[in-house]
């Protein structure tokens, strides 16, 4: 049984890697697509999260079973429901590399991000791909330092939210409302994808140590 | 075993009243406080999410035991399970209105939306009010007709923001690039709460019929 339970987790554990390798190359494609305008790149992004989303359904469907036919109990099973919450976060990662992907959609032949701009969203994605890349390494590999690493690349994330708010309230903005909101609401998208990655690292630290 | 199990079930699901509850009093507030730049008004919204919070947390462990002790299978673990998903959508939905109550904090002592967009954003909280309403009484009374009514009034929020949209992005726009921000912004916070109850709103209906 208990060997049994170790290779269903390890089951979970594989597609919720799986799971992060995919919201990280969302993440990082939907930038290509809004930094460059590109149609088909954008349109890809959004496709491909309904594979995201049938990801998420495996890990359910997986734990649902392993509940089922093994009903852990204590700390397997806090471990088993752990998997779920950080599922749930990859997921939501998902839709969010799949809004920014939307965005440069709806401005689309136009890029949706001012040149002014371009640095810093270079950057808030630079952070999201590094975020992505350490869940996955952490998940794949339980290499627990790394999660911990997750707390301060989300403070750089919100450093640049908040320049970048100070860019776009700033009186010498000169780009209109219409590129100020949609850059508002694409650094929001950014942060939230962040977010959701240190709420998911936190659930895997808990996974690799049973500490929370 | 199976009295006990209903039982369980039936107090996790109390839970998930107070906390539907609870999230529809917060984002009543918050609006209430985000249109008259009510200062204690937003700070209690901020303080109250602690308790959604820790309704959640509540839910959680109850759900934990219920799973250890009953080891539930088939249709009632997928009930379970599904609580859970449930108290996630709720817990976010309190995060959402605490955003809105963060919002009106931040422009303090200035009224943080222009009157142009009071009415909008009075529709926008009467059908998150509305939404978050059913979802206590579908989730209390099991009336899974008036579950099914929660997509309509999504509809009708996807619309409302979409208007709002409009004339945020209007020439005729004078209340400046700040204002016009923070509209887009709360204007997703409002339309985001909608979205976490309609999915509230189809676990309830999965619950309560075991139909998805």
């Amino acid at each position: 049984m208990r060997e049994e339970f170790r290779a269903d987790l390890l089951e979970v554990g594989r597609l919720l890697v799986s799971m992060a390798e995919a919201v990280r190359t969302a993440m990082s494609a939907a930038t290509t697509a809004l930094l460059s305008a590109d149609k088909e790149g954008a349109e890809r992004v959004v496709a491909r999260d309904e594979e995201i989303n049938a990801l998420f359904r495996a890990v359910e469907e997986k734990v649902l079973r392993l509940l089922a036919q093994q009903a852990p109990v204590a700390s397997d099973l806090r471990m088993v429901i752990t998997s779920l919450h950080i599922g749930t976060d990859l997921e939501r990662m998902g839709d969010l590399a799949e809004h920014v992907a939307k965005s440069a959609l709806r401005r689309h032949p136009a890029v949706c991000v001012p040149a002014e701009l371009t640095g810093v969203f270079g950057q808030m994605a630079n952070i999201a791909d590094r975020i992505a890349g350490k869940i996955t390494l952490v998940l794949a590999s339980r290499d627990i330092e790394r999660a911990a690493e997750l707390e301060r690349d989300d403070d750089a994330m919100d450093e640049l939210e908040k320049a970048l708010f100070e860019k776009l309230l700033n009186t010498e903005w000169t780009h209109g409302v219409e590129a100020a909101v949609d850059a508002a609401l694409l650094a929001r998208f950014y942060e939230r994808y962040a977010d959701h990655a240190v709420n998911a690292g936190r659930h895997v630290i808990y996974l690799v140590t049973g500490e929370s």
